[in-house]
């Protein structure tokens, strides 16, 4: 089953409203580039790399809804500009946003002197090449770390890193689905993580929609889980990794990394080459972003807790490098330790990672 | 402020609906026996000690509204079986249930030739005794706990070990609760303990009445509030210990003994004395009850995973007594080893102890 959150079909966009699983799997039609932008700024869709192809379809959609009135180059651009400003209004952190817009314009530029029509189909397949290349490589950092199990394993994970939270495919659930292809995979078990519930809503909804052999258990059972022998190993997906591996991802990660050291399972972090931020030499130097008392006191607009109770919700942690066994990217599997092999990775590769933002 | 969740007040019992908490207080006004017999069964009221303090309550209710009907202690003895049957029938593994009956035979007998009035208002103490003595037990703990800390301190807890469980004041909730009367609470954080959320609805709620300096936290923070240096010591009740120390508990409390571990943090149990099960040589004795799916797929009737998804759902999990720096018990602190130190503790007590249970 094909779970990419967005999909281009025949000139309009069609794509999964995540707000509103696993209870409801509604898939909303997308005519034209000022629905996109709305998508975007209410979160039907969300993650970076999903932002950056749902962006080059919303600029595909102008152009289709528009061929007919856009004889000379520069009409295009006037158009381009003007779904460029409504865009960028939506997530104006997001850097795939930025970086998608900026791949549209450089095929306007090519196609400056071609017919409306060659225009236009160029411009949708750009963004069909976002797409696609945002999920080839996801399959390269899944093809990576299956490598790393030759056996049978069961996998622990947490928050979504699947085909929601990209293009297609995932980063850590890419790897779970590669050890499935490739038979591998006995078990993956999903904590809900709290607050967001991403792993209970969306991460076994993938789950179920594949058909792998999930199961979603509550945050604080990993541990127990652990004790009684039911995992192989961890792996997780990174916000951002810092020079000696230190790793920025979803809170509850480090608990994870913790947990596992204790118990002789090995924890990996999967995410693509440009989650890395050389500039950073450690985990001290990455912020953690403290969000909202309310999501923790609710859940999903049901109250749990007293309406004005004091409330610590950091929405990431920091999981020192060294109980990180190995990062899992599109560019291979990098080992400890990391202040001398990232920067060595950094040095011998001179291209721009394809596309992916923190 | 009073936090007991149960009141005599001249004649009725005034309850606090626990499954309203905490979005609404509502405090239920109890006239009679068979009332009482359904807020036991509907769990308005919970935990074993306060439940034990609801049945002598409830007997006490029967006899103040039947005071004009009862002459000879053979009516009073039909009114008091006629009674118990109904309250027997509500939770019958709950231990304190029959052993506040007794107590209530007990006075019953000893009243045979008194009065109405006399035999009545001697039930009518006797239901404040047990709910006197069980606050006294806890306050016991509550001493011998806060005597660990002769400095203000910052603790971490998991789900309801306060009043709400008890007949008031609590146990590891009862040690904090004393810390804060010693001035030396500087914060306790919840866990809010997913999948019932005790310490979101109940704990939280505790913490606000009394005006302690709470913080509510997601399971998953614990870990990074740790490496935070945020957290002195980590305070759990217990549902079963074992010979060995092995401690069963709230799930999720494994995870906080593993992490505290990492961390150098003291990790301490607070319970009463009667809960070690010096039967059971070591925790793997311990049967942990695996709960009903939904309680992870739903938060408060609301769906929060695929209505269908696998689920692994302990409601408890097991704590080896090496990583628990000492037991909090209302016959004092006992420290490892064990394996020797329970032991000894129990030959050295004759009496059973003052009714609590499992």
């Amino acid at each position: 089953m094909n779970t990419s959150p967005i999909r281009w079909e025949d000139g309009i966009v069609r794509l999964i409203d995540q707000r509103k699983l696993p209870a409801e799997e509604v898939w909303v039609t997308i005519r034209d580039a000022e629905t996109m932008a709305e998508a975007i700024r209410s979160m039907q869709i969300r993650g970076a790399p999903a932002i950056g192809v749902a962006t080059a379809m919303g600029v595909a959609l102008a152009f289709v809804r528009a061929e007919s009135e856009l004889p000379r180059h520069r009409d295009r651009m006037d158009l381009f500009q003007r779904v460029s400003r409504l865009l960028l209004q939506t997530r104006p952190t997001a850097v795939n946003l930025r970086w998608a817009l900026k791949r549209m314009e450089q095929v306007l530029n090519r196609t400056a002197e071609a017919s409306p029509r060659v225009c236009v189909e160029a411009l949708v397949n750009e963004a069909l090449d976002v797409q696609r290349e945002d999920i080839e490589l996801n399959r390269r950092i899944g093809a990576a770390g299956a490598d790393l199990f030759p056996h049978p394993v069961r996998i622990l994970t947490i928050c979504n890193t699947g085909s929601l939270a990209t293009a297609g495919f995932g980063t850590a659930l890419g790897v779970i689905r590669t050890l499935w292809q490739r038979g591998r995979l006995v078990q993956v078990y999903a904590c809900e993580t709290r607050p967001f519930l991403q792993g209970a809503r969306l991460t076994m909804w993938e789950i179920m929609q594949d058909g792998l052999p999930g199961c979603l258990i509550g945050d604080a059972m990993a541990g127990y889980l652990m004790q009684l022998k039911k995992v192989d190993a961890v792996i997780t997906g990174a916000d951002r990794i810092a020079a000696n591996g230190d790793t920025a991802n979803k809170i509850g990660t480090y608990a994870l990394a913790v947990l596992a050291h204790h118990h002789g399972i090995p924890f990996y972090v999967a995410a693509p080459y440009s989650t890395i931020d050389l500039s950073l030499s450690t985990g001290e130097a990455i912020p953690v972003e403290e969000r909202s008392p309310d999501e923790l006191r609710r859940i999903l607009d049901v109250p749990i807790a007293p309406p004005d109770c004091p409330v610590w919700n950091p929405a990431f942690d920091i999981t020192p490098g060294r109980l990180i066994r190995a990062l899992i990217t599109d560019r291979g599997v990098i080992t400890p330790p990391y202040s001398e092999t990232l920067r060595a990775t950094f040095q011998t590769e001179h291209s721009n990672p394809p596309g992916n933002s923190l």
